[in-house]
């Protein structure tokens, strides 16, 4: 039988602040509250589908299939398959006939968000959803602090394209500034929502 | 060395009447014109994104992750996922802020559109886009005949709804009427937001 101490933080850690996300999330338990942001997202969604406020979905993670074995008597099994780098965003769906579209982030920064947590064709998707007058934004979560901020994707765009060597994140000062702080709730856990119906009114 | 006949046919002919869709579309030449439903549509989205008409995107295979290898200076390999059944459609976007989304289904039958192509939960999932006002419908592909049909979600649930033991199919002619017949063009090749198009005019 073998004791194992949880000394094994550093590398948890290190592993956090490379943006990378777990495929299970079920393991992330970085946040005070002890849930992931997307855990929370993901109650959130399922709450807004069951009080029929709207319908939004996560996409299922990209991978790109090489070898499908079909036994005999059983299920196809994916034996070798391989992580692709996501084309848009993570989540998306319907609200008031509007199409929304976002991603989620957390960090364990407390000073900064880093920008390198979007990938470049999240990025660009975000533009193109903008360009069709969807409404995109950027859930950005503050682990430690367990503050989930909603910034609007033209937001994040003015500090994303006119970033160079030297700053590669945005000030949390900006974001609490010009992004809008979502207070946890118990149901629904982060009702980002309650922020886009207030913009839809007033346009 | 063994040389192989082509006497597998009438499996592969089952194979596509039972609406399972193949992972990797390169070798679905089901059509006269050797395309599959769904390369047609991808190159029609891409024309879409192209063009700045809409942002629509085809949706991940959803897959039920069980193992991945993290081999050193490699990427990660899944070796062990199954399919899972998808919670949604297929397709879904943004067009003139409108949220859109349809599912894309083929037959080879030449008088009817069986019903069993689609999942319980997708027509639940075009339900819920309805109730929130997204628009949602259906590609129909009769295969043999080179004919697509755009069928509103409202009209697919009448029949979807009614069905009984005897009938578990739409009859064609119900499809000719009560759905828009898609021309097949050159770019693009299903033109099916054309359609969608007057639609929103005459709201």
């Amino acid at each position: 039988m073998s004791i194992r101490y949880p000394n094994g933080k550093k590398f948890e850690k290190k592993r956090i602040f490379s943006g990378q996300k777990n495929v299970n999330n079920k393991d992330d338990r970085f946040s005070n509250r002890g849930m992931s942001l997307e855990e929370d997202i993901n109650e959130t969604n399922d709450y807004y589908r069951a009080h029929q406020i709207a319908v939004i979905h996560k996409k299922p993670t990209p991978l790109q299939i090489v070898k499908v074995n079909y036994p005999k008597r059983s299920a196809a099994v994916v034996t070798e398959a391989y992580f692709k780098k996501p084309s848009t965003t993570d989540y998306n769906g319907v609200f008031q006939g509007k199409y929304i579209d976002f991603e989620a982030k957390e960090t364990r920064n407390k000073t900064s968000f880093p920008l390198k947590n979007f990938h470049e064709h999240q990025i660009q998707h975000m533009k193109e959803v903008m360009q069709h007058n969807g409404i995109a934004f950027a859930l950005l979560k503050f682990s430690l602090l367990d503050e989930v901020y909603l910034l609007e994707a033209h937001e994040l765009m003015s500090f994303y394209d006119k970033q160079d060597t030297n700053r590669k994140s945005i000030p949390k000062k900006e974001i609490e500034e010009r992004g809008h702080l979502i207070p946890f709730g118990y149901h629904p856990r982060i009702d980002y929502l309650k922020i886009i119906d207030k913009m839809i009114d007033r346009c």
